[in-house]
C-alpha cells in the first residue's frame, strides 16, 4: 500500500508550473517533510530516452495515437522506478503532469476519444490516482505571452499553437467539473507571488500535517 | 478502404520466420506480385528508435506494460507510415510479428491479462486484422537448438527461456483456437525446406491469384 501523498501539477504552457514548483520546494523543505519532485514525460533514464523520441523535432510524423502510447510507456516505467517506490517510503511526491496532461491533449485537444485516453491511463498506472491535482488555470492570451518571446507579429503556427491551447484549457475545465474532489483551480493568471501563495495555501488546507 | 493483402508471420524465435521469408519472397516476387516485407518492431525511422529501447541490454529495469506500449506506440506508427499506405497501393505486405505477438509474450507468457493485450491491440490498429497469419509452430527443444549456438551444459538462463518459449507456444496455440479462420498452422519443426514448401503452399490456397 502507497503510504506517501501523491500531488500533480496541470496545466498549459506559460502557466508558471514549473517557477511555482521552485519557489514552493524549500517552504514544504523547511517544514521537514521529505520530497521528490519530479516530472513527465522523463524523470528516469529510461523514460527521458521516450522523452527524447516524442520531443525530436525531426519526429512530426508521430501521430496522436502513437504520441499517447508512449507518454502512457513513460508514465508506466516512471511510476515503477520513482514514484510507487517514494509513496512506499511515506514521502510527498509532486509529479509536473500526469494522467490528466493525457486527457488535456492528447484527448480534448488532439481528439482522441477521452474514454480511450482514460483506458489507456488505466492500464498505464493500475488505476493511481493524485491525493490531489492542481490545475493552474491561465488565460490563453496572458499563457501564449509568457511562452513567447516578445512582439513580433503572430503567425500561422502562433494561430495554431492557439486553437491548441483553448482546445486544452477547455479539456482542463472539462477535467475539473468531472473530478471536483481532486482538482483544485488555481488562477495562474494572477502574478506569481498570488499565484505561489494560492498554492501554497491549497495543499495546507488539504495537507494540514506538511504545511 | 484498404485493397492490398495483410499477411502476418508468428511463431517464437528459432521457428525459422527470417529465413523462410527470405525464400518466399522471390518466388512470389517472379510472378510479378508486388511486396513489401517488414517487421515488427521496427520497419521505419521512429519505430527504429522504440526498438532500441526495448531491446537495450542495460534497460533490464522494463516492465511488461511499459514493453508492451513501446510495441504498440511502435506498431502504430509503422502502420501509419508503412503498411496501410502499401495496402492502399494495392500491395501484398507482410510482417514479420504482428498483434499476436504481443498476446503470445506479453499476454500468456509475461502474464498481462490477454483482454487488456487485446485492447491495447485495437487501439493502436484501429481493429486492422490481417488477412492470413502462418503460426510456424516449432517443438520447443527445436525452437531452442536452433537458436542456441551449441552442446554447452543449460544453466539457470537457459531453462527460464525455456519456460518462457514453452509459455510462448502455448500462449500461440489458444490463439490458434480462437482464430480457425485466420491463423495456419506450420509446422516449423520439420526441415527448412519442407517449411518453405507448406509455407506457399497455404498462401497459394489462400490466394491463388497471387501463387
Amino acid at each position: 500500500m502507497n503510504k506517501g501523498i501523491l500531488i500533480t501539477f496541470e496545466g498549459p504552457e506559460g502557466a508558471g508550473k514549473t517557477t511555482i514548483l521552485q519557489h514552493i520546494l524549500p517552504k514544504l523543505q523547511a517544514n521537514g517533510v521529505d520530497i521528490v519532485a519530479t516530472r513527465e514525460p522523463g524523470g528516469i533514464r529510461i523514460a527521458e530516452a521516450i522523452r527524447e523520441i516524442i520531443l525530436a523535432p525531426e519526429n512530426t510524423a508521430i501521430d496522436g495515437k502513437t504520441e499517447l502510447l508512449l507518454f502512457a510507456a513513460a508514465r508506466r516505467q516512471h511510476l515503477n522506478e520513482k514514484v510507487l517506490p517514494a509513496l512506499s517510503e511515506n514521502k510527498l511526491v509532486i509529479i509536473d503532469r500526469f494522467i490528466d496532461s493525457s486527457v488535456a491533449y492528447q484527448g480534448y485537444a488532439r481528439g482522441i476519444a477521452v474514454s480511450d485516453v482514460e483506458m489507456i491511463n488505466q492500464f498505464a498506472t493500475d488505476g493511481l490516482v493524485p491525493d490531489l491535482t492542481l490545475y493552474f488555470d491561465v488565460d490563453t492570451d496572458i499563457g501564449l505571452s509568457r511562452v513567447m518571446s516578445g512582439n513580433r507579429e503572430i503567425n500561422r503556427l502562433d494561430l495554431e499553437a492557439r486553437e491548441m491551447h483553448e482546445k486544452v484549457r477547455a479539456g482542463y475545465q472539462k477535467i475539473a467539473e468531472q473530478n471536483p474532489d481532486r482538482l483544485i483551480k488555481i488562477d495562474a493568471s494572477q502574478p506569481i507571488d498570488a499565484v505561489i501563495a494560492d498554492t501554497l495555501s491549497v495543499i495546507s488546507r488539504r495537507f494540514p500535517e506538511i504545511c
